[in-house]
């Protein structure tokens, strides 16, 4: 596996690090396709946003440079960019001059089967709750143990679950967004006091109305999912996954879904699901 | 600073430790004086049931030996212990044979003026509010971000700020947690659904009877601390600090205070303050 850190082919990093601290870090999971990092705007756009509340800072043109290196002649592989606040004393205060530390890491690409995309998942429901944290919704920051505690919590068949709020509204899945489909509209819920505004999500979301749909964000419960036409889950490794299963709701609808799924590959803003 | 990593002297860790890519870590700041770690039962026991909830693993008397190891010959300074998950792959699923990583480092003790003990601090309110998140609520894990966010938001003048939960009940202060005393009681919130259970908070829970002061868990507002005879604050490296000020409210009255933090000098659960 190639690392590079602050754009140097590296291993290890500081054991101060307030990454490794306190999890002030920001980080993107970017799909590679021949050598493209896809979807790249979008990751770097909500990096920024990241950076700005954690008080990280960002030089975007070093980083697409070190980007660039990493992932050339990469056909198909997943790369991890993390932003850290870098070292600092110990204790909470923010340094005052920090020195935010890059972490490239390139991973092989999920050897998930293609039966994934074609006939759909089956969706569980985690047991963990997601609190209601405005100040950080919708970042995908280092805080990420409610995610962790999610997985370890998947029933044996399950390929994702879905994370409820304390109020039991859902919110997304352990590692992706989640729509339904109904009537003409694409339907996801808010994730304005919690959740990781996915940049599939926002992908899929702009790309609707050449379907035909509109897009409307509201609360959403299981039952409201278990009557909808179609589900599907989204993340910017994976692209879309159909849903054929949650609890004892079998979807046999997945029109929509695969529409968006061409859409994707055929943009190119995902690497095709066949090897 | 001397920092041992799985018991070597070392000063970097694995960019891939969980703990660095998803705050999968428990941690300890304790105190040492004359070359004893103080409240060190109370400490690795919040580190066990930690380590419990997020799946690490952890060897106490291995620990014990680094510690001890480290702090020889230390009349004064701060320990901090970190078990992270360790290394792992990409993604939120936990290793199946999980190492875990220790990160011992000590620090310089904190140079507060004696002041703060004495004549007590002035504390604010801080912007951010705490999320509920009963399955974490109690624990020093590694997913820190509002003390963090809370630290930077701290106004001229003010040595420690509260911190409310999004319902506007006080839970804890950034990096201390909060008593008031009324009546011979002594008062503290119930931190079940957020907030650090401090070592320092347990030990004066057991020691007020030594005072004849009853112990009360219940739900306190500003204002009703803003009515309370006394108010201090606790955490393991300081022990204890009177409030003399919260908003606009000047408290006189430290008795219970510095009965308190005379019994944890004497007991020798903390530093003495002055140097």
């Amino acid at each position: 596996m190639t690392i590079l850190i602050n754009g140097k082919k590296n291993t290890q990093t500081s054991a101060l690090d307030r990454g490794l601290l306190y999890g002030q870090s920001v980080f993107e999971t970017i799909a590679i396709s021949e050598g493209r990092a896809c979807l790249l705007g979008l990751h770097i756009n909500r990096l920024r946003r990241g950076c700005g509340v954690l008080g990280i800072p960002m030089d975007t043109r070093i980083l697409l440079d070190e980007i660039e290196s990493i992932i050339s002649n990469q056909d198909k592989a997943v790369l991890r960019v993390t932003l850290s606040m870098g070292v600092g004393g110990r204790g909470y205060l923010n340094p005052r001059s920090p020195q935010s530390t890059r972490i490239l890491s390139l991973h092989d690409y999920p050897n998930h089967p293609s039966s994934n995309w074609l006939e759909g998942i089956t969706l569980g429901v985690a047991e963990i709750r997601l609190p209601h944290q405005p100040a950080l919704a919708g970042l995908k920051h280092g805080n990420r143990l409610e995610q962790v505690i999610a997985r370890s919590q998947w029933q044996p068949g399950w390929h994702e679950a879905l994370l409820l709020d304390q109020q039991g509204s859902v919110i997304e899945a352990t590692q992706s967004n989640v729509f339904m489909v109904n009537d003409g509209q694409l339907i996801t819920p808010s994730l304005d006091f919690a959740g990781v505004a996915g940049v599939a999500r926002e992908y899929l979301m702009s790309q609707a109305h050449k379907f035909g749909l509109s897009v409307k964000i509201m609360p959403l419960s299981t039952n409201l999912i278990e009557a909808a036409d179609e589900v599907f889950l989204s993340n910017s490794v994976i692209g879309l996954w159909p849903v054929k299963k949650l609890n004892t709701r079998l979807y046999t609808d997945h029109e929509i879904s695969h529409k968006l799924l061409k859409l994707m590959i055929k943009n190119e803003v995902i690497p095709h699901y066949k090897t």
